[in-house]
């Protein structure tokens, strides 16, 4: 297509300039980094806002979150970090907790950048990061490494 | 010491019971991430908040951004998401992408953390960000892989 | 017009310049826009903050958005839009979605604005906004004009 | 195409189904909200990150703006109003309130957004906000109807 | 004191309903607080939003500020980490921070509840508050008691 | 005073100078602000995040908290008002609501710093600030002194 051959001398990566495909990459790393929980998000949309739905699949998973310039790891801790700090959406924030789970993360990598924000945007964002960490810990069962012995073996270790 | 013994005992990693060499892991710490940057920030503190200074130093470098649960790369990356997104700090997070530089992280991972954050906080916060990036690439002459063939030898690559 | 002669002489919408009226004008526009729900914000403060009571009434909605310069349906939707970008305020979005609903706002023009801050604000604030809606909506039996054929005569429609 | 059957079905709004015209319809909607000044911010990203120039074409004025479902003057004050409540994002704001004027919002109705934020998020971000919108009016010489009887014929009056 | 009585009778402190006194409290501490500094912001609002600065001294100045239920220090002190906190008011941060001195805050005062809010809403915040306060003291020649023998007798003390 | 002339050598008050007291300061401090409920806290984090709870005593309440600056109820007002402001922190809020009254605040010392956050955050930061003082205050049977004439012994008075 004239339009990668394009993105290819623009700078831009040949990889984003395939319109056709950013739904199906989008469905794909939603699915793998938020399982059945980012599509029950998506589904939920449809009778108020479609068009939200298609957005969170086609941009913020098709286009940004599957670009492969940082590992999907890497991306769940960015955003975690942000999320802790910006301390107003704690339910996006559970998802994302479990999409770092999801992906690899160690439960120890996402406690390191929720305290973290401590520093950066206060004890309190901190506090409430790490509530809701314990909250997506014990349902998941797993903890930090610290913590239990037989847990030394986490997901991504 | 026995806080240190207790540490090991309750769970607390034992490098963090050394309450003597917090001053020192925290110079470090500093050092190896902001150069020259973060003791001037320091010393600029000397005649009105030396406290505010000892803080930065003891606490944010020596007891958590020296903690080793997380490479120093991924801790800056997620400062710089974090910032980016709170959106109400510009001349810390031009110290961090110059950190972030400095202990290695690559220009095209800390555009990705920052565009990233149009997702989670707005386009404005990640165009923001961009025009940090943009004033601390241009001083240090480094740059996405894509901008010049010459500069896909990136400091850490 | 009387009004805009009396402004242009002083400097100040004629309007606003009868501080006696301020309470009634308030009240009035409060009923209107909150119906009985904003009645009972301002009696529950009265045995613990009545002052922030009456700055409500005589302020909030006496003032600002009395003020006939913009219609009330466009300040809601203004509201809308910022409290869904704090998103720190999720009891106060719902009262004004409310409000938008009771001055004639259609529930589409809500959800614009609502989605439109993924753009501003970010997906998750976004979300929030859209479960804040979708709370209300389904309280009042109104939906976006695609949701339900039923559904097209709208209020405002 | 199958796409657009499919969104019609599924309750998607048709026009926003046609993936190949998300670039052009962003680009017409970029230059009709900002004039040369959007497509300035567009341009200084190329050496940076096309992407999120991009993704403000395509995503921001292509998918949203763009959606008919409000009228632009109402889009840029949501835009406005959000901006000026969050208070971190001043010349983006600014960007906005020029684009309001050029979609053609009046001056009087861009000051009743900023001036209303002072009841949603404080005075300091509404006095932000009017510093924002009073550089942006004397750029463009225009102002609120009291100031100037000559200036009654607001862009949009 | 009749003062008491009116107010367990009406539930509204008696000071506060004297609408016509409004304006002229409001001005008497906002000339007390802010000096000059306040009416040139007050001014600067006429030609472009008169409303806003009405708003300012009869609302801000007139109910909240004059309101005796805070000293005037305790009232700054408290805007002054709610600015900071919040990171966002830069310039109000400042009028706020001379304001304080003007009522008799000390300069030790004002720094300790800046660094404080290291703790509550990160070292950014933090050290941003910090920047303003010693653009401040600087102008004012005034300093922390540490700092100089001879500022000993700080404004205040 | 010993305090003032070791201050005035280092540049550092000599309170702060003695590390290893800083545990039983922060322990000390946060036992006479929170009661039983900081300690819960602090033991809640013990499996998930022991070194969160140990800044929270050493660093937050042992170096900044217990710095003989201010005194410790215009600290907890400070805190009250940042964490109104902000808005996105109510469990902490309410902990520093029942630690201002802990260390001798007026429940209308409270109040009066939570409302004036309408001026600086806006009134949904102030109404959520004082839903939570609300919540408090009846839990701790004390009230402001016009609520009731037998609470005007409150527990500063």
């Amino acid at each position: 297509m004239g339009l990668i051959v394009a993105a290819a001398i623009s700078g831009t990566p040949a990889w984003s300039a395939e319109p056709d495909s950013r739904r199906q990459r989008g469905e794909e790393t939603l699915l793998k980094t938020t399982g059945a929980q980012g599509r029950e998000v998506i589904d939920s949309l449809k009778r108020i806002s479609p068009e939200l739905g298609d957005w969170i699949v086609d941009f913020a998973y098709g286009d940004v979150f599957s670009n492969p310039g940082l590992p999907l790891c890497t991306r769940e801790l960015a955003t975690i970090s942000a999320l802790t700090a910006l301390g107003n959406a704690q339910p996006q924030l559970k998802v994302h907790i479990e999409g770092a789970l999801n992906v690899g993360c160690k439960p120890d990598e996402i406690i390191q950048v929720i305290t973290q924000m401590a520093v950066y945007a206060g004890f309190p964002s901190a506090l409430n990061g790490i509530a809701a960490a314990k909250e997506v810990f014990e349902k998941r069962r797993v903890g930090p490494a610290f913590s239990d012995p037989a847990q030394r073996r986490t997901p991504a270790g």
